[in-house]
Formats: structure tokens, sequence, C-alpha cells
């Protein structure tokens, strides 16, 4: 296919050729790998896109060597992604002290006992095996003065803040070079951050996969547009191929977030079992729950969901409430039980039908878009 | 404004100026007029768009008066929606039979126990009137077969199926030179009415108000499109100006079905109350909840959500729930309580600011888009 251009306002302020970034997708819960890994920041970035590497799963140390590593296998733009909480001083020094990783099976232990108790039930019932892993209490979303800091020294070229107003940096990393970029689901939240300094805004609507927000996309995107006036706006959620790229810059967006359809590409991080419950999705296919994180996340429906409603529990405060979900889901693939797996996904699942390369992705995306734009509407609209 | 043009091949199947419907909305709760009004579909459809009545609040008869209204005051195209139960045979003569109209007094009788209960203990707690109003025991939608022989005689240039599949009435439509349009949530059912020989889809996401499913517009789109090929698909949820409208053509529809905004017009048929909440209301100002007709409804957030939230009470089946919620209303509106009072509206709501005539949405909708597509999108986006 011949090159194409696609180029917005936001091609100049990162220096990429095309206005597409992959969302940066923190780990999946169980895996080494992460949603959105090295290698699909080196090749989401190589293929003229911006890769987010998805910064929340690893320890600081890990995150620098991560950056490093990113930098050694390509000189494009990329970006990095952490959660930051709303207030930085975490008193109590939570993520600063102590042993660096503990036994999961100690750490459930400081859990209310209704839901030891529960987890204790769905083990004998499904015949679930007593899975060890251990809990890393150093993560970057422990530590994030550090990894932030980390950021800065590295000069990420653009950080985004998953969860968070990432404004109190902004002086900082611009003094670097360095762009930066909020998340938000409504339009309060969306002039907030573009008062606070931040560069860009991602728009993510109710059918983005992960914590989300309640507001659908083609809702919340003029009302974010405006409310964020003049900080420019990225489309996230419910954007699979080139049709939802034209239609969020016809909206007025500089680009577009795409996390499902690269996190089920070859270089995305989701595990296999994950990957094919997105290829095996239909729009209907996902759920939105707290089970997972305590949070509002939207993950491929599978029989965990219902596990959870039927538990009567509470899900516990965010994060805590990911050791539950965890543990028993180390036990689920242990025991190969993968009814009981679904990763994080949007609703756009039910358009994905391969697995591919993340550059053939990103271009055939970018195919669709131009000719949308060149093409199919002055074909099919009269406007003038 | 200098006349603009903005067509598709929508605008030669329908023969209108601008693809551009107003939503076939259904009565609100309470008050003589409904949604949808005689008023607002003859100046959507003056306008150069189409309007639709919404006839599910009418009696039969009424229903054939509006009609023939419509045509006396304008001879553009317009359209007629019906809520059509899955089976049009409904057993024992629902409809057909007995009183024309009951008093809700005495149709409450006939719910389980705890729910009349419920409302005799709001009633007292809230210091509610004993309003009084008659139930309609033979509006269209209990009375569907006769409702849509009145369409068909009529020949409605455009049926709309708000609730059902349209599909049986094809034949009889087209021999009429009428066509037919089905709505839907999600890309089983597209796919299901467009085979079943509609002419056009509707395809609506979780963002917009009334009745509404789960997929997000922005997702839904491409899905629904795909599966409905090659039958035209419309976009309906989250679009209030010409920005919706250029997204959803860029993503492939041949037009816009637009409800909040149109109902939030001179013309439109909410009471003033909900016209004003609306126009109070920002982007996270709307709840899902089946506490208005037992299915799930998008309502602007007033406070009789959180009252039948915290009933613990199960809502009845659609549309006996409707009594429920209209014996209440009624009350509350007498008593002037206006906090527990929110009509039927779309998270788009934060993006209207102000109640205008119907004509000037549409002219505004069709000049922004028609803007967008010539000179916003040229000089913002470079593609070739």
């Amino acid at each position: 296919m011949a090159k194409r251009v696609l180029r917005t306002k936001l091609c100049d302020m990162l220096g990429i050729d095309y206005p597409i970034l992959s969302a940066g997708m923190g780990p999946t819960l169980i895996g080494e790998r992460t949603g959105a890994p090295v290698e699909l920041v080196v090749a989401v970035s190589e293929a003229g896109g911006l890769g987010v590497l998805g910064g929340s799963g690893f320890t600081v140390e890990e995150l620098r060597d991560a950056i490093r590593e990113i930098k050694k296998l390509t000189d494009k733009p990329f970006g990095v992604d952490l959660l930051l909480p709303k207030n930085l001083d975490l008193g109590g020094g939570l993520g600063q002290k102590g042993p660096e990783q503990l036994p999961l099976s100690l750490v459930l232990k400081s859990i209310p006992k209704p839901h030891q108790e529960w987890i204790a039930k769905v083990r004998e019932e499904l015949g679930l095996p007593q899975t060890e892993i251990m809990v890393r209490m150093n993560t970057t979303t422990m530590r994030p003065q550090e990894a932030v800091q980390v950021c800065l020294d590295e000069k990420v070229p653009l950080f985004c803040a998953g969860l968070g107003n990432p404004g109190f940096m902004v002086p900082e990393a611009h003094a670097r070079g360095m762009k930066v970029l909020g998340i938000t689901g409504n339009a309060k939240n969306a002039r907030r951050m573009a008062q606070s300094g931040v560069d860009l805004l991602v728009a993510q609507g109710h059918e983005g996969g992960g914590h989300t927000g309640r507001i659908g996309t083609m809702a919340l995107l003029p009302q974010a547009i405006d409310a964020a006036h003049p900080v420019p706006v990225l489309a996230a959620g419910g954007i699979g191929d080139g049709r939802g790229v034209a239609a969020a810059l016809a909206m007025g967006c500089v680009g577009v977030w795409v996390g499902t359809r690269f996190l089920a590409t070859e270089e995305g991080g989701a595990l296999p079992v994950n990957k094919q419950r997105i290829l095996d999705s239909t729009d209907e296919d996902t759920r939105v729950s707290r089970a997972y994180t305590g949070k509002t996340l939207r993950a491929s429906y599978n029989k965990f969901h219902d596990l959870w409603d039927s538990s009567g529990l509470e899900p516990l405060a965010f994060p805590t409430q990911v050791l539950i979900s965890s543990a028993l889901l180390a036990a689920f693939i242990e025991a190969n039980k993968t009814e009981f797996v679904g990763g994080l996904a949007g609703q756009i699942s039910g358009l994905i039908k391969e697995i591919k390369p993340a550059r053939q992705v990103l271009e055939e995306m970018v195919e669709e878009a131009v000719d949308i734009l060149t093409r199919r509407l002055p074909e099919t609209v009269v406007a003038r």
C-alpha cells in the first residue's frame, strides 16, 4: 500500500506521523507481561503512531529499565502511563519501606474476614489449587513520587496519567521538553485538568476497557472538547478501526487513544486466553464491575463476574480488591478454568476478528481513515 | 445564513433535504403533550429534516387524528413511531375490550401488595396529595394491530418501531409506498432486523435518553453498520450538534436520529420542569433505571431515582411499572416537589444550554456539520 498521510496538530506537538496513540494499559492482573509492554510501545511508535507504556505494574527500577529498553529499540517518541493517586503524600510511608514483596496468602490475612472466607469457599467448591503468588509492595502505583521522578529523569517524551491529575508536574516536565497528558471520563474533570496546565487530554467514554466512566464516547467528546478548550482532546472508548478515527477527527479531536485493538495484537500484553476472548466477543460481551480492582472496570464478560455478584460482598477499596481477584484468577488459570477468566477490554471487542502485528493494525486504521476522509465522505455526503 | 446543502442517500430515500430525523419519542409519563408531538414533527419536517411522531401514548383514534393533523400542516414527509411488543397476538384481548380508561387508584389495586404499600408510605412521608389520574387502557401500545393498520391506511411515509421488529409489516408498507425503520441497541438485533427486510435501522447507543441499551454509540455504530449491511444505519445517542452529525457521517451512517436536543426545543413535548432540568444538566446528570417503566430507561437524574433505589423493591414488568412511577410523579408535580421530577433525556443534555425553535436547532446542526466537512476537517486534518 502506498504510504498514506494523516496529520493533525497532534503530530506536530508530539513529532509523530499519525495521530494515533496506543493506550497506556496497565498490567493484566495475572501474568508477567503487561497490557502495553515495551514490545507494543516500540511497535506502535516505529509504525508512526505513539506507543504508551503501561507503567503501573512495574517496580520503580523496572520502570526505569523498561524506559531505557524502549530508547534502545526506537528513537521515536513514546509515552509512559502511571496511575497517580489524588494525593501524592501517601503518609505512613506506604510503598516506601518494608519488604519489597510478600506472599499473597500472607497479605490476604489483612483483608476482612468475610472476604477471606469467601475466597476459601470458592476455592473449595470449585476445587481450585492453593496457588501461591508474590505480591509486589513496591510498584510505581505505591511509589508515585519516585516513579514520576524516573519519568522526569528519563525525559519521557509524553507523560500520561491514567488516574489522577498530572498538573502538578507540568512545569518540571516542560522544563525537560516533555509533554503531559491527562485522562478524563467527564467534562468537569476535563475542565479541571485543562486548567491545571496539561498539554493534552484523553476523553474516554463508557465503552472503553479497563477503568472507565459513565459517559458514552459520542456524548462525552463534544462536552469534553468544550470544557477543555483550548487544550486539545484525544478520543478514547469504542475506537477499533479507521471509522472511529475519522469520526473522532470529525468531532474535533486531534487524535485517538486506542486500547483494546492494540491489546489484541501480536505485541499486545494480554494473556492468550484474554486475546482469544476478545476475538470471540460480540459488542455485548464485556461487563463493568468493581470485582477486579474496587473501581468500576470493564472487562471481557466471564463467570468471575457472576461469581462475584453472587457473593453478596462489597468490593474492597481500590486497589485492595485486586488481591482478591488476583488470588482467584491465578488459581483459575492454574486449574485451566478459563471460563472464569477475562481480561480488560472495551465494547469494541466485537469488531476485532484477528490478532495482527501492531504495525498492521495502525496502518490499516490510517488507510481506512484516509480513505473515508478523501473518498468515502465526499462520495456519500454532499456538503456545501 | 446562506442555505446549506447536506445530503446523503437517506435524503433520496425519504425525499428530504437533510439527513436528520427527530426521534419518535413516546409520551412523557405525566402531561398531556408527548415527547415528540405534532408541533415538533411539523417543525422538523418543514425545516427539511424528518419529524417522527411519538405515537405510543395516543389512543388509536388520537393517532389517526394526529397523523391527519400533520398532513394538514405540512406536505413534507414525516414518520410515526410505535412500540410493538415482540408478539402481536396479545391474547386475552388486552387493549381490545373493556373500559377505555380507569382511575389509577383502581388499577393500582392489581399490582403486588408490597408495591402498593410502598406508594402509600411515600405519599404519607412526603405529604403528597391523593392525586387522581385516569389510566388509558386503549393506547396504541396495547392495540398494536389497530395502530399499525392506521399507519398503513394513512400511508405514513416512514413507519418506525421504537420497540420490537417491524419486519412483519414491510411488504404491506412497501405496497403503499412507505418505508420502515427499526431501532436497535446491539449488533445482533441489527442483523436480525436487517434480514427481516426493514429499509433503515437506527443504532442507538447507551448514552441516549429513554429506553436504551448497553453499548456506547461509538462502539455500536461500526458493529451495527457491519451487521446490518447493506441496510443503511442512522446514528442515535449522544448527538446534540453538528459535530455529532459529522462524526456519524464519517463513521458511515446515512443520517442521525436526534432525541434530547429536539425534546428541549420550543415545540418539544417535555414538561417545562423537564426542559429546565436538561438545561441545568451536565454530562453526568442522567441515570439509567428500571424505576420508570420496568425496562432500563435513561432520564434526567432526580430524587425519584434514589427514592426507588431505597425501596428495595423489584420493578414490575414493562409497562406495568409505569403505573407506579406515574402515580407518584403526578403527585410530585401537584405538590410542586420538582426535585423528584426528571424526564427522559440522554447524556448529551450537558451540551444543551438554550430552548430554541426546532427549525433553528436543525439549521444550526446542518450549518455546523457542513462547516466541519467543508472547512474545519480540511484545515485541521491533512489526509491523502
